[in-house]
């Protein structure tokens, strides 16, 4: 409100969409700013902040709500439980509405519709929600606790045999059982090279490569974002070993590289020069690797960027588009590979990011001819076959800023080459 | 469309709604007439029915989906596997539609919107969905023997000192291995007397009773939907036992109710029936059984309904309304209780039903003097105190419709007493 002025703010925090039937809903999850500011999941919700005082306003107890949900939280109680000035019936709002200047309002409309009011709320969340305080790492700490224990049961539950899906369920258990969720549609793939893939019918088969992306979402809706990669058998062969350690090189790199002041584009870059000297010498590309890199040759293992900022949405505050991820006056470059980086600002202690590099064979981008001719004879397709059993192999940690460089969160969750060269 | 002549039917697929951000989804669904008719979950696909000829209309492919999610299937996978004469893209909807009669449209729009075509195309999905043919009681088992595991594994985990939501975990553990989902918001409560209790932060203690309503969906949508209620210690009190054998006994006498011709409103009658002559044997009525249910007084103990249809919705078709649970010309009771009765026909060989009786100690229903005031001194509120530790207890089956009879199609998940009496 310091921030705002006179400029009031209006944030709803949503319903819980309907699934195949209007009363048959997906589990309600409130809007990140509204989470930010509120910390209660409460469905049909607004805030409205103005000149130092705020309100809720809350849905009234339908008339038999009593007998189907038991008794829910007066409004003394939501009051206290958020910190709000006074708590109204949500049927007040619009009256209230009337008396202020025309709110500010999240989560954010589309562009075209946004007045200046809601540009200057935007901005305002923007500046709140970069850099976390302690409570909120207090909550990213618990998620990474959750994440630990799904991850670690994943592992315990890969074999020969296993189905994609037994091991996601494995994982997703110790999230329900803590009453937490996924953070995101996981993913647990022997198809590590399909970068969303969400199919988990495939049976885990000895000399495949298990990729999992999962992350725990606390009960306040706090995220995590992790991946590793272990060989099904716990054995890599000799070209998945070699790729892995070139893609453990590049995380390792690019997370000494995450330090107050840095750019995260910076960061991204020394994980792609990482990555290509690493493919150059295992004999994928040949020539300079300067020049591969602003050539954007490694977009062709690599395409995506090494991360992004995390929060109460697992890419934090993507409602807002790159005016979150982007710092003023930087833009997202057209480069295949480049444009997909969600963040470039310089990192400050407080925020939280992953750091999650990969090597990927990709058919549909290896057989393009428009994104490999541009590389001609520095790209050697005919090595390609030599890493048929690689797929994709991803790293990812959440690694929190601080004063004098940066703290691995996920740390404890161990890296498939710690646990081979321990055994 | 032979019931439908010339009127076409326009059926929508759905697209996976946003969570917390646009990109965050939750896990796709399609519509259930979608589902019913294609067979497949494809976001944003649409079906066009005319004149005994099936046209499958799918967005295509984005340029970088290739990229992301690996080789989708293609027009001709997608004809083989859902049988439609032709697959188009989306695009190509509007050009035919425009060569066509005005569509009855599925999912069903808002009542007051409804076209007389609209109208047709509902009751002709209801004809066909009412009664299931034996490949749609193929996949009812298939949710059922998800479920049967889910319960084992529910029942397995549940100890004094254990989280409910542990417990939940436990049973949804089983359909995420199954790559099945939850077919509605599990309920896994100590606090039976809340009927749809979603809140999982309890701990079971010795004493408690835990009711699990949870039932799998399988991966073509198909739903179970079963409840069991056990003592968290393995032993029933005396109170609890007796309570658990009034609600087995109305669920028995009402699967024996289930049969081709019978009105399921009459099979509701049933349950009441029984469950008030037991209400009355343990001293909480005083006077005449048909008296007290004829005045509705055992809804203060059992206020919903005794199921509801099942197919590949958990409440079958309830986005149609009462227009597919309740018979042409018979209308919801006003009664409280009897107005929360879901279905009322007569049943049919192929109907999927739920038989789900239950005894619920409920607060706001017992202290509610408009509710209480009318059976006077034939409910005997003294008598309360003594079952202070029974909460709620419902036991719910899921039920085939047979030629002569029905089937339990969930009989393999043990009642509570059963196990007791083999101990």
């Amino acid at each position: 409100m310091r921030a705002l002025g006179d400029t009031p703010v209006l944030i709803t925090a949503g319903t819980a969409p309907s699934r195949n039937y209007p009363a048959n809903q997906y589990p309600f999850r409130a809007s990140s700013h509204f989470l930010y500011l509120a910390g209660l999941q409460l469905p049909g919700a607004s805030l409205l902040l103005h000149d130092g005082y705020s309100r809720l306003y809350v849905p009234p107890p339908a008339p038999d709500d009593a007998l189907w949900h038991g008794t829910l939280p007066g409004d003394e109680d939501l009051r206290a439980a958020t910190g709000v000035d006074e708590v109204w019936p949500i049927s007040r709002l619009a009256l209230n509405l009337d008396t202020v200047p025309e709110p500010g309002r999240l989560p954010a409309v589309p562009v075209e519709d946004r007045t200046p009011a809601d540009e200057r709320v935007i901005d305002a969340i923007i500046d709140l929600r970069l850099q976390h305080d302690p409570a909120a790492i207090a909550e990213l700490r618990r998620a990474v606790a959750v994440t630990v224990r799904a991850h670690a049961a994943g592992r315990s539950k890969t074999r020969p045999g296993a189905r994609e899906s037994e091991v996601r369920a494995a994982m997703e258990y110790e999230m329900l059982a803590a009453d937490f969720t996924p953070a995101y549609s996981s993913i647990v793939t022997i198809c590590g090279e399909v970068l969303h893939c969400h199919d988990r019918s495939g049976i885990c088969q000895e000399g495949d490569l298990l990729l999992a992306d999962v992350g725990a979402e606390t009960d306040s809706g706090w995220a995590s974002d992790v991946t590793r990669t272990w060989p099904v058998s716990g054995r890599f062969t000799a070209s998945q070993r070699a790729i892995y350690e070139i893609v453990l090189a590049a995380q390792r790199e690019a997370i000494n590289a995450v330090k107050p002041g840095y750019s995260y584009r910076d960061v991204h870059l020394v994980a792609c020069h990482t990555l290509c000297r690493g493919l150059r010498d295992e004999g994928l590309f040949v020539g300079d690797v300067d020049g591969l890199v602003e050539r954007g040759a490694h977009a062709l293992f690599f395409p995506h960027g090494v991360g992004h900022l995390l929060g109460l949405d697992v890419h934090d505050m993507e409602d807002l588009g790159d005016r979150a991820g982007y710092a003023p006056g930087r833009k997202r470059s057209q480069q295949f590979g480049l444009c997909y980086l969600r963040l470039d600002r310089d990192l400050q202690p407080g925020m939280a990011v992953t750091i999650e590099p990969g090597i990927y064979f990709v058919p549909a981008i290896l057989r393009n001819e428009e994104l490999t001719a541009p590389f001609g004879d520095s790209l050697r397709l005919d090595r390609l076959a030599h890493f048929a059993d690689v797929r994709g192999i991803r790293i990812e940690d959440d690694v929190l800023v601080t004063e004098t460089g940066c703290e691995v969160l996920t740390a404890a969750i161990p890296k498939a080459v710690d646990e081979i060269e321990q055994s």
